[in-house]
């Protein structure tokens, strides 16, 4: 029998994971976001069996049902589609935090409903909404699941095999080292690409120069990231502030052991400092 | 009369200068690297017309010299060459730092010798040797000239025309504000990057999971320019230490003012602070 799915959300992640089980023939969708817009986006695009008009209709005929909504209402609409669902369904998210969604959703889930946490770390996209996604961007990304509860083997399979099949790399962690990890990786590096936009306008203030006009490579790459969503940014700094407060700190101890150098003309550490960064790039695809 | 021009280290700058003079038909190009391997690699590029065995055989036959070497040595190479030149002849470089160079340098110009400092800002490349240049990369680049001497108009227009034909665009300012602007969108990205991972090894020590594992698209860009050279990026460090301490300063007041919205749940302040960011970013192609 062909597996009965529903999405929750059509934003980048949602619309992409629906263009993938479409394209592998994993299972019959049933679509729902809130915005009638996309709705008629994903209908254009030719993403789903079925488009639904409420968030019953998912839950009632859904099996395994994925939510792609923005993290600042991730925890509500798991837990309402959680009372609406039927026994055995399996509930999963790609939301970028994972405690503070668990905490919330854990007390609000009735017994054989099941709910598995995920968070795909694909290539990076400052791209929204269901023209936002395209296939295979799970291919050889890493896929974190933050299992918190007893599921049954049969009903955690029917992710797996979705997740294997649209080529996601699938590892464990808990909750907390996911925060942690993915504060460092990928919420730091927001924080601190929009954090140079600003010093650079402050710069220009400082000196009457527009210095964006002298922006070269480096620049650009580096503040690339400010680009994204303000909103969503706005919401995971705010629910991921107390990791992000330590994850800074890491940071900082390394910009003041080369400023140390610096200051200390300390050449041959210094070099060092580098070579270790440069080799860890380097590693790095 | 066709242009005799010199160009002194066959790097990735060095090297795409050649191939562009070499495109447009600019001038007569006699090249000079101390590295053996790099001029057998020019050569079979066919980049020049005269390859050159030692720097007074460029100073000699050449009335616009591009000194394209490491900042390290730039100063000392310049003397050198300006010790060396006929009467007229103007000297130009392309380092990423101008106040050191010019200060070491000016002491040492002979009479009617000039010497103009340029830094071209091109769209940032990790390559290195003349294998690492590329045709046309100075094409709508900002290419910055921090004049410090008169120059006859005539003897300067050597070079503008150069510039031009190869699609600078040029602009002047003083070396004091161009180690400052650069000192920011260039060496406190590369200081960024080179941090960051370090950072992440440190966090990757303290958690037990190698968090380079999830690095997403957002972390890749941000530390793309750690993979840059060590030795250089050690050098321009060094020789803009003091620019660095301060603009780093100007970053630390907005990372502050980040973590206080963050620390006070100030939603509204957060918001527009990312939104600033998200404009600027906007504003830059």
């Amino acid at each position: 029998m062909e597996k009965k799915i529903g999405i929750v959300g059509a934003g980048c992640i949602g619309s992409s994971l629906a263009r993938d089980i479409r394209a592998l023939g994993l299972g019959q969708i049933t679509l729902y976001d809130h915005n009638p817009h996309y709705m008629r986006l994903c209908k254009d695009l030719n993403l789903a069996d079925r488009y639904a008009q409420t968030l019953a209709e998912v839950a009632e005929t859904s099996e395994l049902i994925f939510v792609c909504v923005p993290v600042r209402i991730m925890a509500d609409v798991i837990a309402e589609i959680a009372s609406l669902a039927r026994e055995h369904t399996l509930i999963t998210d790609v939301g970028s935090l994972k405690s503070c969604i668990i905490d919330s959703v854990s007390p609000r889930l009735k017994d054989k409903i099941y709910y598995l946490p995920g968070h795909p770390i694909t290539a990076g996209t400052i791209a929204v909404g269901p023209e936002g996604g395209r296939e295979g961007i799970f291919i050889d990304a890493p896929y974190i699941l933050t299992a918190f509860q007893e599921i049954p083997h049969e009903i955690e399979q029917k992710l797996i095999t979705i997740l294997t099949a649209i080529g996601a790399k699938i590892t464990y962690m808990n909750a907390e080292q996911h925060d942690k990890i993915l504060g460092f990786t990928s919420h730091l590096s927001h924080f601190i690409a929009f954090s140079i936009m600003n010093a650079a306008q402050q710069l220009s203030d400082d000196v009457g120069v527009n210095v964006f006009d002298y922006a070269g490579g480096s620049f650009r790459d580096v503040t690339r990231v400010a680009g994204a969503d303000i909103t969503m940014w706005r919401d995971i700094f705010m629910m991921n502030k107390v990791h992000l407060k330590d994850l800074y700190a890491i940071l900082l101890n390394q910009t003041d052991l080369l400023q140390k150098f610096l200051e200390d003309d300390d050449a041959k550490s210094l070099e060092e400092f580098l070579s270790k960064a440069h080799h860890l790039r380097s590693l790095l695809k």
